[in-house]
C-alpha cells in the first residue's frame, strides 16, 4: 500500500559475524517479585528450578545456544561464535529468547510453585553483548559466577545472623560490612556451627547448562530396535571458572575453521590424496612390474617345465 | 572483580530523543500455533481479545505509551515522542515491553481459553522504529490497519467460499486471485448474502488501545467520598486513519514545546506579567492620585465646613 | 576470492529518513596550528574566508545540503530532511564531506595565505547529527551562532584589554570573569571608545552559505543569447536565530509532501480535474444544446426564408 | 545556553574493545582523477609513492596503526586490538584518518607530481570495520593483497595488447576475457616477451606499512653523543599472505594479556616469588641452625678449652 514507506525506517542491527554473542536476561523488579511471592531467603530451591526449566526451554528453541550459566533472577546464554539465527539480528535474538523464558517461566510455574498463586505476569530484560576472543567469552561467564559466589555467602551469612542469630538486620549488615571471604567462612563455621562447603553446589555455584550427547533406544521404521545419538540439555552446579571445565569440553570453544582456512585445509587434503594416489600408483606400477617380472619368471619357468 | 572489564563491551543503544518510537509485536510460528490450539477461522474473538487483554498489561506498565494497535498475531505500542523510560535504550524497551505481554498472554490464557490447554509456551519478537514527525507516525498506524482490512477481507472471502461455498482451499485461492476489494463485497454479497460491512468492527478495523480520564468514586483519607479523575486503558475498534479520529485526540499529538519554546514562552508570559504589573501599578497611582486629589477636595470641603 | 567474506564484516549504518542530518567539521588541534601560523586574533579574516571557501566547495559538491554555517575552526553541513545521497550511510557523508573540506582547505590556503607557508598538513574532524524537526534543527543552527557570539564578545574584550589595554593574559581573564553581556559592551565602550555593534559582522555573526537562483546570460546552441536561472552558493553574515531569516526563506524548510499524501493529493486533483471537466463537459453540452435550439429556429428561419 | 539541548541528539559510536579496527580509504571518483591529471597507465610510480607519503602521514599521527596496506586508489590501516584513541569512537577515527590522508595528499602533490598542477581538490571517503580475530583481520589483508595482483596483472595484459599489441581496447578486453592467470603469464612472455614476475614489486604486490626501531645518534641534555631506539615508518613490498611475514613479525600480532590474565601472571609470580622466600628463608635458617650449631661446638670447643 501507499504506506509501506514507514518501512524503510526499520534500521538493521545484526551483529558482528565470527563473534561470540552473550545474551542476559534478568528478572525486573524481583525484589519485590520474591517477597511478594514469598520466596525462601536468601535462596529459593523451587525458583532455581523454575529458572532453570525455562533456561531449559530457551536452549531447545534455539540450538545454536552452547551454554547457559544462572543464577539469582538473571541467566546468560552464549551462543557459538558462528551462530547464524535470524542473520543475527539483535532485536530479534533478544526479544525472541526472552519471551520464550518469560513463558515458560509462566507456564512452568504451577509445577516448581504448586502451593503459590501467580500474584501478577512478570517480566525480564534482555540484552546482547559481542565477545571476539573465547578469553574473553569465559571472563563473561567467570564474572557471574564470581558474583553468584560473593552474593551467596554474604547472604548466607547475613540470614545466618538474622535467623539464627536473632540480630536485626541493620546489626546483620553492620557487622558484615568489611569482612572477607576468609572472615565469613570462620563467622559462619565459629559462631553457627556451619561449614559453607557444605552449603547446596546450586547455591554456590550457580547453574550451568550444556548439551550432551546421550545414547538413546529408538524404533526404526522397519520396527526394529536401534542406538541413536540424542543431544540433551543437563544441568550442572560446577566450577566454570578453571580451565578443566573447558579442557574437559573442547567442542565448546572448538573453532570452526574460517573459509580461507578451510580452502586451504582442502588443498592440503587433496595434496595428501594426490600424494597417496601417486604413492599408491606407484605402488601398483611397482607391483605390476614385479608381478610382470615374476610371469616372466612363472613363464620361464612354466617353459622351463 | 578483575572480570569486570567484560561490561565494557556492553554498547550504548540509546534511540533518537524526540522521536516517535514504535515497538512492534508479532507471535513467532503463529500458523502452527493457532492450529495446534484449534483458533476459529479466519479471526478467534478469544484469542483477539486476549491480545487485548495483554497489550492492556502492558500499557499499565508503561506509561509513556499513548496508544496502541493491535490484529491477528501483532500489536503496535507508540510511545510518545518525549518518552524518558529507560534513558530510550532500545534494548530495554523493546526486551521488557515483550516480555511483560508474553508473560501476561500465558498468565490470562485460561481466563479467555477456559476449554482449551495451552500446549507449550509461545513466543513474541519485538523490534522498535523511529518516527520523526507525527504524519510518519499515522503513516505507520494506517499501514497497519490497512493491513488489517486486507486481510480480513480476503480472509472472510477465504472462508465463506471453503465454509459456506463448500470449495476446496486451491479452489478458493484462484477464485479470489486478481479480485478487487468490490469485486470481494459483491461476491459475498451476490453469492452468500453477507454484507461485509456488518462483519465485527473488531475484525475490519483491529484493535485501538487510549488512555482516557473517568471520574471515580474515591475515599478520601478522613472517610469522606470524593470524585478523582483516573486515566483507564479503553478498547476501541474505530478508523485511524482519518483525521477525525486524530482531530477528536489532540493530546495524543500535542507537542510538548521544547526547552527554547518553553523559554521563549516563560519570556513572553513574564513581559506580560511585567506589563500587567505596570498597567496595575500605574492605574493604582493613577487611583491614589485621584484619591489623593478627592482627599484634598475632601480636606478642603471638610475645612470649608 | 576466498578471502572476500571479510566483506561480510561491514556493518550498515544508513541514518533515518526523512530527518535533518546535520554534519559539523572541527579543526583537529587549531590553538596549535593558528599560532603556528600566526592567526591574527581573535579573528584571523583571511582563515575566515578561507574556511567559506572551503565550505563553498562543498556544497557544490554535495547538492542535497541546503544551509552552512561556519565560525571559528568549525562549519556545520545541514542535509534536507530528504537527503538521498549515498544512501544516507553515516560514514560516507561524513568521511567524504570532510575529505573534501579539508583538501579544498590545503588546496585554496596560498590563494587566502599567499605570505603564509603551509607548515603541515591540517586535518578536521567530522560527525552527524539527526534532528527530527524544523524546530530542533533551527535550534541547532541557533546554538552555534550563539557560541559564536558569546565566544567572540569575549575574544574582542579580552584581546581589547590584552593589546590596548596593556593587560597580561591573566589580569585581562580575571577582568572579564562574572561578566555579563551588558558588562562586556560597557567595558568596550566606556574603557576604549569600542562599539560592539560596529564589529565586522562576520565576526559576530558567522558565516551563512545558502544557495540563490540567479539569471544568468547563456549562449544557446543555436548561438542566441537567453537568460537561465542557475543556482549559486552565497555567503551571508546575518541572524539565523530570529524567525525573519527563515520566513524570507521558506524553500529551506518546506516540507516535500510524504507519498501518501503526494497519492491523496493526485486523488484530490484528479477528483478537481474530474469536477471541471464535468462541469466543462455539462457547459458544452448546454451550449450544443442551446446551438441545437439556435440551429433549429435558424432553420427554421431559414426554411422560412 | 539554552540551546544546548541539542547535544543529546550525538549518538555515541563506539567500537568493540579488544577487537582489530581497519580503516580503509578510497579516492572518490578516481577514473576521473587519474585521467584528468594524465597518471601513467596502469600504474603511475609517482601516485603510487605519494599515496606511501600521506599514509605514513598518517601513521605518524595515530601511532596505534601497527601496519597499512596500499595499492590503486585506495589505503587500509590497521589498528592495534587495544587501540584506545578517541575512545575508540567511529567517527573521530575515520573523519581524523581521512582528513590527515587528504590533507598530505594535497599537501605533498607538489613533490611528487613537480610538473602536474592539481586542477581541483581531491576527495576520498573512509570506513572503519572490525575483525575479532587475527585471522581474520589477516585474511582482510589478503583480500587486497589478492585483489592488488588480480587488477594488476589484467591491467598489464591490457595495456599491453593496447600500447604494445596496438590493439583497441574492446579487443584487448574481448582477448582477456575468460583467461586464467597462467594463460595472461603466458601471453605476456609468448606474444610480447614480457616476464610477468620482473616488474615492479610496488606494482605486484602493492606498499606496506609497518614501524621498525632503528638506532639513531642523539645529543644528551648534557651534551654527550648516545644511541637511541626510534619507530620509524618503513615501506615493503612484499607478500602479506603467507605466513613468514607474520611469523618474522611477532609483534604485530602479540596479544596483549587481558586484565585477568595480568592478574593471574601476578599471582603465579607472586607464589614463584614467596616460594623463593620462603626457600631462601628456609636456606637461611639452615644455614643459621648450622652456624648455631657450630658455634656450640665453637663454644663447646671453647667450654673444653
Ligand atoms: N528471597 C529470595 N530473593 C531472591 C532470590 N533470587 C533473587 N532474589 C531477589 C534478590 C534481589 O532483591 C533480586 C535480584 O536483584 P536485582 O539486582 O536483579 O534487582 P531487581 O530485580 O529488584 O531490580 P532490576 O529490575 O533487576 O533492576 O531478586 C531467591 O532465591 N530468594
Ligand atoms: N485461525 C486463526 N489464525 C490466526 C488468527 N490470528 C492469526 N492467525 C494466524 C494466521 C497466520 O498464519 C499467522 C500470523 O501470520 P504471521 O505472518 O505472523 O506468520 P507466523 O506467525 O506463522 O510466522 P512469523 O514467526 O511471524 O514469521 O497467525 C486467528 O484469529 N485465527
Ligand atoms: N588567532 C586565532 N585563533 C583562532 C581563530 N579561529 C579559531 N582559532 C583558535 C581558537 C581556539 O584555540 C581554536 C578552536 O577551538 P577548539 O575548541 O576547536 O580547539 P582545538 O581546535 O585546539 O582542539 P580540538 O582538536 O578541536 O579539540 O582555534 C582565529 O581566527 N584566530
Ligand atoms: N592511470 C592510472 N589509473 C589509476 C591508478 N591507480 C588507480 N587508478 C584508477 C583506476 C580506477 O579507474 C580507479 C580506482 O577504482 P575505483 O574502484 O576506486 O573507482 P573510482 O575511484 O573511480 O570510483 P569510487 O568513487 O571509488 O567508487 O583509479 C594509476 O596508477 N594509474
Ligand atoms: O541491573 P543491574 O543493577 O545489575 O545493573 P546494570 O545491569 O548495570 O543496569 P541496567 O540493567 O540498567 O543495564
Ligand atoms: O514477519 P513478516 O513476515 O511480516 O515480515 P517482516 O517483518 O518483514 O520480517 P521479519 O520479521 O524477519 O523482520
Ligand atoms: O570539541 P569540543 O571541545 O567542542 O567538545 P566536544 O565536541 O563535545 O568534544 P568531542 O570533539 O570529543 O566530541
Ligand atoms: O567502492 P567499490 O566499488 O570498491 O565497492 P564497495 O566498496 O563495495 O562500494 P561502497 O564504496 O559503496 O561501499
Ligand atoms: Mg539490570
Ligand atoms: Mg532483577
Ligand atoms: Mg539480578
Ligand atoms: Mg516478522
Ligand atoms: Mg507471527
Ligand atoms: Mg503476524
Ligand atoms: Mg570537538
Ligand atoms: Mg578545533
Ligand atoms: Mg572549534
Ligand atoms: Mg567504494
Ligand atoms: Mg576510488
Ligand atoms: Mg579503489
Amino acid at each position: 500500500s501507499q504506506y509501506e514507506y514507514v518501512r524503510q525506517f526499520e534500521q538493521n542491527d545484526s551483529l558482528l559475524p565470527a563473534t561470540w554473542l552473550v545474551v542476559r536476561i534478568d528478572g525486573q523488579g524481583f525484589t519485590k517479585f520474591t517477597t511478594r511471592h514469598g520466596f525462601t531467603k536468601p535462596n529459593d530451591i523451587r525458583a532455581l528450578h523454575l529458572m532453570n526449566r525455562s533456561a531449559k526451554e530457551v536452549m531447545e528453541s534455539m540450538t545454536e545456544i552452547v551454554i547457559s550459566y544462572g543464577q539469582s533472577d538473571e541467566y546468560s546464554f552464549v551462543f557459538s561464535k558462528d551462530a547464524k539465527a535470524y542473520d543475527r539480528r539483535a532485536s530479534k535474538l533478544i526479544t525472541l529468547l526472552v519471551s520464550r523464558f518469560t513463558s515458560a517461566y509462566v507456564y512452568y510455574w504451577s509445577e516448581f510453585f504448586p502451593d503459590t498463586k501467580l500474584q501478577f505476569p512478570p517480566a525480564f530484560d534482555s540484552r546482547v553483548v559481542q565477545y571476539p576472543s573465547d578469553r574473553i567469552m569465559r571472563d563473561y561467564l567467570c564474572w557471574r559466577q564470581v558474583d553468584c559466589h560473593i552474593n551467596n555467602m554474604y547472604n548466607t551469612c547475613f540470614w545466618t545472623l538474622v535467623n539464627k542469630g536473632g540480630m536485626s538486620n541493620k546489626d546483620a549488615e553492620k557487622r558484615l560490612s568489611g569482612t572477607l571471604s576468609s572472615d565469613k567462612n570462620e563467622l559462619l563455621f565459629g559462631e553457627f556451627g556451619i561449614n559453607y562447603n557444605d552449603e547446596k553446589e546450586i547455591f554456590k555455584k550457580g547453574s550451568v547448562l550444556v548439551r550432551e550427547n546421550t545414547l538413546v533406544d529408538v524404533t526404526t521404521p522397519e520396527g526394529k530396535c536401534a542406538k541413536r545419538t540424542k543431544s540433551t540439555v543437563v544441568i550442572l552446579h560446577c566450577d566454570i571458572i578453571r580451565d578443566q571445565f573447558w579442557n574437559d569440553r573442547p567442542e565448546l570453544t572448538r573453532d570452526r575453521p574460517t573459509k580461507s582456512e578451510r580452502k586451504a585445509e582442502r588443498a592440503k587434503q587433496r595434496e595428501i590424496e594426490l600424494a597417496a594416489e601417486a604413492e599408491a600408483e606407484e605402488e601398483a606400477a611397482a607391483k605390476r612390474s614385479r608381478q610382470c617380472k615374476a610371469g616372466e619368471t612363472d613363464n620361464k619357468a612354466e617353459d622351463d617345465a
